[in-house]
């Protein structure tokens, strides 16, 4: 039996359009990103593709992304299951930091490596700093466990164990899984589903706001290449990521 | 220890606006649904209560409602629990209806008491009328309990054992519950906690939009009266559900 994975980025943030790095901080959807949501629903309900149950982050911006989407997809009804563990990379001590300026005073290398290496995370941030998540009722639970710097290797260390204790689950029930969540959390994913190798993530981009299906077998591995729901239009914004992430 | 409920009616529909019987029929909140719902939100925010989890039925315009309001609270990130139990009163062949034909083809007798009696359902809605929920997917697991009509009496009887079984497991647990959902399933509740008789039910008039807030003991009985967040509008939002229920 195979069943379906249908992954979604959230669009442009208020973050994103100020160029600031925002891991955690919980920011808003743009108008732009409001549009990509809306258009990423269009998407899902043309596709034929009917999703059961809905994951989300803790953060905002994907679960905007979600209710727009699934609004105009009609499917507002699907039951949701929100998890700390789908958030975005955590920024550490980068977060509400200018990306230009860091860039400058970092220079290119330190720069890259914080946002590109594998496994090389960003100085942590203080409890008492002001884009700590210390103090967040919403990650009350998680204790001693709470971030306060994620390299992609820590994003994929806490992602994994929820990816097979929750969303495996859902998935073996045969029913059609949507993912709402954050380019790293994301990229985590695909890396694991795809075998993707820890030099290779650093050049794969997933575009915001365009659903990207797996179908996935007994043992949830891809049956056949994943693919977007508007191909050019992923192309495109995969381009435009790659472009972000040199120059800025 | 007590525990804090708030209940919380969606604001105005597409379908309030064309005068239609609307019961299960999934339709959107207006743009006024919308600012209602915002308002909602605001009053939550500045209350100083502040929920730990929502339940919504499984109707687009109480979810819209709760998606908007906890976004203006900055509390998106609430987990959600959603069921049909909480769904307004099936109007059965009536869903679909214009108010004022109905009364004019009925008379007002038996209109009012469809509108307002406490076990006088509405006659059945036939499984291919056009406003049946026979083959929605979202009530696929309710085989024969799929409502075709109900009376205010039969609202109860599904949503109790609810209540029961889930809201007041997350009361016990010290949660602050917030409940998204509609004037008749919203009655019920109302009905119960404050133990109004099946007679006096009929004058409850619950408005749109505004916080309804009740502090419970461990028996889940009201320490105190219950209060809305904007008794004001509370006030003038009764007396106009009680005006449409008299012309319409």
């Amino acid at each position: 039996m195979t069943s379906t994975l249908v992954l979604l980025r959230h669009g442009n943030s208020d973050w994103n359009q100020k160029n600031l790095f925002t891991g955690w901080v919980d920011v808003r959807l743009s108008e732009l990103g409001e549009k990509e949501a809306k258009r990423a629903g269009e998407l899902i309900a043309g596709s034929g593709i009917v999703p059961d149950v809905l994951y989300t982050s803790l953060l905002t911006r994907a679960i905007q992304t979600a209710d727009i989407a699934l609004l105009e997809a009609d499917l507002a009804w699907l039951p949701v299951k929100r998890d700390w563990r789908l958030n975005e990379r955590h920024y550490g001590d980068l977060q509400g930091k200018d990306k230009a300026q860091t860039l400058e005073q970092y220079g290119e290398q330190q720069f890259m490596e914080w946002r590109r290496s594998f496994d090389v995370p960003p100085p942590p941030i203080a409890d008492d700093a002001e884009w700590s998540q210390a103090g967040d009722r919403r990650y009350a639970d998680l204790g001693d466990q709470l971030p306060r710097t994620e390299s992609l290797k820590l994003v994929i260390d806490r992602l994994l164990p929820y990816w097979e204790s929750d969303i495996t689950k859902d998935l073996a029930a045969g029913k059609t899984v949507l993912v709402t969540a954050h380019g790293n959390s994301l990229r985590a994913l695909v890396k694991h589903l795809d075998g993707i190798s820890d030099d290779d993530i650093a050049g794969l981009n997933i575009p915001t706001g365009i659903p990207l299906v797996y179908e996935l077998d007994d043992d949830f591995r891809p049956t056949k290449p994943s693919y977007y729901l508007d191909p050019e239009a992923a192309a495109a914004g995969a381009a435009a990521v790659a472009a972000q992430g040199a120059k800025k």
